[in-house]
This record gives structure tokens, sequence and C-alpha cells, in this order.
């Protein structure tokens, strides 16, 4: 059977083709049959961690969701938590936008109404905070982690198990990562082995959903 | 690698094997990573189709899921779109409890936000409508269907056809198909088929939040 496309949009500008295809390559683990196309918008070589960076991102992301679209790609994936221009990309294409963020807030309502984000950002990203309403029970981010690329630390990856086991503590049923960089270090994996707890990664929860929309059965 | 193994309860009630596991075979079609266990509540020969069958419907959901719990199976799903028993068995087993309801809203709402909605009665299950919330622009039934048993007749599959068809008319994006009946009549496939519409399967939405909730990676 032929593979479904999927095209998916990193808001973290990289030149290094390793880089630029995690989120596609864990996806493409996960869902053998999707084939996953990734391309980046340029100018956000820290990717978009506030609101001033998804204000710059989101214009481009339309423009590459049409760019893409445009190829035939069957689903496009905007892979950052925060959905920049998810809204404003599926009034100009035809096929379905899926942003990571929200993907990841209803696959975790789905599962639990009671639900705990961590991200990297003291504010959970306003559009999974939206979803969730209040089945968001707490947040939390690791400690002295600012940015996606501060994740990729050793030191980075144990703020985030040392933040999920508070998290745990505090009778969470649920724990939604709340930024695609905790996708990038394989966090998901690390808290479900470490700590024994439902884990929804946003963009494995992308994957899900642009996998589900692509099947014709 | 060892299949997960997920537990289903059907509110339909049925001796007949084939009929009983017709949602978990569906599931296991889907994701051959799962084994699905199938059992039904009794003395529900029609179904649940309104307020009175959906109260009396829900503790004997719970009480399966309870059972089905303590013999091991890592998630629940309750293969009803009204989600009867989904909040109340949450409160007293440790493994997910996943309704086809409200899966399917989440589904839906990952997609876009204009979904409409096709079930078999003129409300939309209470536990859909309140997750779709304003994201849900219309919604419709097939004519001279009541029952999920009704569905099954040539006549209730043309209805539901030509329901669609009117929904599609009206711009929506994104069907969310509002009784686990559909699922039994394949209705998802066939509306892609003959409409090209994105449909969301409610059984097939469970199974899909069953089968990310089982996975280890």
């Amino acid at each position: 059977m032929a593979k479904a496309r999927v095209g998916l949009i990193r808001v973290l500008t990289t030149d290094d083709p390793e880089v630029l295809n995690l989120h596609g390559n864990l996806i493409m683990d996960y869902f053998p049959g999707l084939e996953v196309v990734t391309r980046c918008i340029s100018g956000h070589p820290r990717g978009v961690f506030d609101q001033v960076t998804e204000e710059q991102a989101w214009p481009k992301v339309v423009a590459l969701a049409q760019e893409m679209a445009a190829e035939g790609l069957q689903a496009i994936i905007v892979s950052c938590a925060a959905d920049p221009g998810v809204k404003q990309a599926r009034e100009v294409v035809d096929v379905p936008v899926i942003g990571a963020g929200s993907s990841a807030a209803h696959v975790a309502l789905s599962l639990s109404a009671d639900v705990a984000a961590l991200g990297i950002t003291e504010d959970v990203p306003a559009v999974m905070a939206e979803v969730l309403g209040p089945a968001l029970l707490a947040a939390g981010k690791p400690d002295g982690v600012e940015t996606t690329v501060d994740l990729m630390s050793l030191q980075g990856k144990r703020a985030v198990l040392q933040a999920a086991s508070e998290l745990k503590l505090q009778g969470t049923q649920v724990l939604v990562l709340a930024c695609t960089g905790m996708s990038t270090i394989g966090a998901a994996a690390d808290i479900r082995r470490e700590l024994n707890m439902n884990v929804v990664d946003p963009a494995i929860a992308a994957g899900l959903i642009a996998w589900y929309a692509t099947q014709r059965g």
C-alpha cells in the first residue's frame, strides 16, 4: 500500500538534516505507513518560546503550509506546542492542518479529565490551556531550561524528570508535554520508564492525528 | 513484541460473538499491535439511545470496567458515543478509560474547528456536545433511524449517506459520527468514498487513543 505523505513544519531553524528531521523520524517510527516530509521556517535558530517569537513565526508557517499543500501533501503538521499559524493555515489550505499543541491536549483529554502540563515556559501555551480548560490541574517547567536548545543537555534532561516527578506527586493522571523540544529529547519515553506515568508527546500526538486523517479504510 | 491488551465494553447486549466483536475487530484491523477483549452489558438489546437507557447502562459499564481492569487489561474502551460510565469508571479503575464519544470529538477538534456531527438522535450526545462546544456547527441524523439496529438495514445505510451529504453542503470540514452503530455499519469508509469528506469514526477514534496509551516507546 502506498504511504500517505504528510508535511511537517518545524519552527526551529536549522540546516542540519538530522536535527531538522527528528520529529518526522519519530513519527515515522510510530507510523510506518506515513512518509513525513519536513521543512523549517527561517530566522528562528532558538525556536518559538514566547509571544514575540510566536508572532514572528506564524506567517512563515502559513506560507510553508500553503507550499506543502500545493505539492500534494495530504496533511500538514505544525510541530510546535504553541500551534503557531495553525488556525490561519486552516483558512487557506484544503488539507487538515494539525497543531502539536492542540493535538496533544486533545489526546490527553481523551484519556483523563485530570491533566498536568510540562513545558519550557512558566505559562502553558495559550492554545493548550484553552483546550484543556479546567482539566489543567497543574503545570511545571524544568529548572534552568528556557529554550528547546537548553533541553538537549544532560542537565536539561535531568531537570525534566525532576519536574515530572513533582507533578506526579501532585496527583497527575496524565502528563502532557507542552513543548516539542520534549519530543526531540525523547522525554516521554524517559518519564514513562522512570516514573511510570501516562505521558502524551506533542509530536507523536500530531502524528497520531495525521495518521488517522490520512487513512482511507 | 507482545500485543497490548485492551478491554472494550459494548452497550448493545448480544450473544452473537460476531456482532459482539465487531468494534474490537475493527480496531484490531487498524491496530495489529492491539489485542481487544470485548464484553457487553446485560439488558440492553436495543443499545443505548436516550437518557433513560444511558442511565440504566452506566453502572453496568463501571462494573465491567472494574472487572476488566482487575484482569490486567491495560486500557478500557467504552464503545458508545454517549460515554456512559466513563467519568465514573475513571474514579475506580487505575488504567485509562476511553470513551468513544469524547475521543471522537477530540480527534475531530484536532483536525478542524468546524465540525458537524451525524448520529442517530436529534440531539448530539451530551458529552460530545460539551467537548465540541462552539466548534459544533451542525448536526444531523439519518431519516427513519432510531436505534443502532435500524442502521444495519440497506435503507439505514442509504439514509446515513444522504444525511452526510446534507451536512457537506452546509460547509462541514470534518464530520464526526455520533453513534458507534455507525462504526458497526462501516459508515466512515462509505462517506469518505462516496462524498470525499474527512470523517471521524468513534470506535476507531477510541482505538487510536487506546493504542497510543498502551505504547511504551
